[in-house]
């Protein structure tokens, strides 16, 4: 069998994806970058230049600090109302509307948002799994694209590679069951492959074909960043994208296009 | 760096995605399982007992003959002014209709509608792309589960191995730009795993914690098999998965829980 590589455009070689296990918590104000490298070497993983790093957001948010003590919530009549109807906790429902600055969707005890950033999701991203047993609540990183920006940025210095970066989060989605990775925060590449106007082997011009990329390489990574094992990374190698400048709220599909508003 | 390996449950190791690229065009009637163990073995690719094969919908639905002539289709009048008014064939926008069972949305050029099998998607999946420059328009196929199925009978057959089976398609989505892989087609695997009621590293029990792995295996295959290089299928390798009897229509939302219809 042929190892991972870095292909040359035009040929598709393998892909792999290399999880990163981390040991021990990560606190506010910790280095993830030195937490990752670390964690890597111990692994026996080299980065390489063209690696994308995929990082669960969980912990770019705890690095960041973007914890609240659920303690200090006082929800609003409306949130206990809501919350006991359904068997919620009331203090995450007031959080997740704090972090909206829209409902979407609110039925059945589902409260789907559009967050500050623009992202739709369940609870505007507040969650409280895999945080320290239930007393506080992990909110996005306050800026996702910074997030993997400034990543990136510390990695390079470190390592001297360009990898691209991208800070993932699992969302639900309308019609279909079961929750999947997207990219929230991306750096060093470009989130959309653009396809249109380019024609297919056949000749024939495709339109409407621009992949999302950065969702399909935080799906990819999804596959081995577990809920339950403390794998919060992965490197992904061999896939040929174009560095560049790119940001995660380039997915976002802006409101005079959005047929589901 | 370690090889790719079948892991153990529990533990994560690294998965590996392996192009098979497929020369020549899949024709009505073609044995798609030989011409992709023919392909495979070409690129020297053995399979392995637990590798997953994702297969994109198209080359499916070609072999099976899921094809139609569009100068046989007779648009109606709606669709003809639909099509006049975005530039659009109206021979599609009559398939695409014909193929649906609800429109979802119309608007601005597009047409949302849910498919005979329960799929939301654009055109009722129904293109043109990749076929042969035109003439003819591509169905899904008639039942991907049971495309999954076949293919992976016969391969178990000629390999004396358990696989599991994805067929794929590219679906847009909600509020984000860009086209992801979805599962529309399984066998051998569950499409979804439900952690509900399993307790995080941390000892909190996870809510709505249920994972879409066949669509995040989808999207895994969907950064090698790429729309202009003729690679219609891979393989997914050390991705534990609990093998079983599945299907992908598991991951169509009943209409009684869908808060977006």
């Amino acid at each position: 069998m042929r190892r991972f590589a870095v292909v040359s455009r035009g040929t598709v070689g393998e892909v792999g994806i290399l999880p990163i296990a981390v040991a021990g918590e990560i606190r506010p104000g910790d280095s993830l970058s030195e937490r990752l490298l670390a964690a890597a070497k111990k692994q026996g993983i080299r980065f390489q230049a063209r690696d994308i790093l995929v990082v669960k957001h969980k912990v770019v948010s705890k690095a960041e600090g973007a914890l609240v003590a659920l303690a200090e919530i006082r929800p609003s009549a409306a949130s206990r109302v809501w919350a006991r109807r359904y068997g919620l906790d009331a203090r995450v429902t007031e959080l997740a509307l704090r972090e909206s600055r829209r409902v979407v969707r609110r039925k059945r005890g589902v409260l789907i948002t559009e967050t500050r950033h623009g992202f739709v999701c369940a609870n505007s991203g507040v969650d409280v799994s895999n945080v320290d047993g239930g007393s506080h609540a992990v909110l996005l990183p306050q800026d996702p694209d910074r997030s993997a920006s400034r990543l990136r940025t510390e990695l390079k210095k470190r390592l001297r590679l360009e990898i691209a970066v991208i800070v993932s989060d699992s969302f639900g989605r309308p019609w279909r069951e079961g929750l999947t990775e997207v990219a929230i925060g991306i750096a060093g590449m470009r989130p959309l492959v653009d396809y249109r106007g380019r024609r297919d082997s056949h000749g024939y011009a495709l339109h409407a074909s621009i992949d999302a990329i950065a969702d399909e390489l935080a799906c990819a990574a999804g596959l081995v960043c577990g809920k339950l094992a403390r794998t919060p990374a992965c490197i992904i190698r061999g896939f040929s994208y174009r560095p560049g400048y790119g940001k995660a709220t380039q997915m976002i599909r802006p409101a005079a296009y959005d047929l589901f508003r």
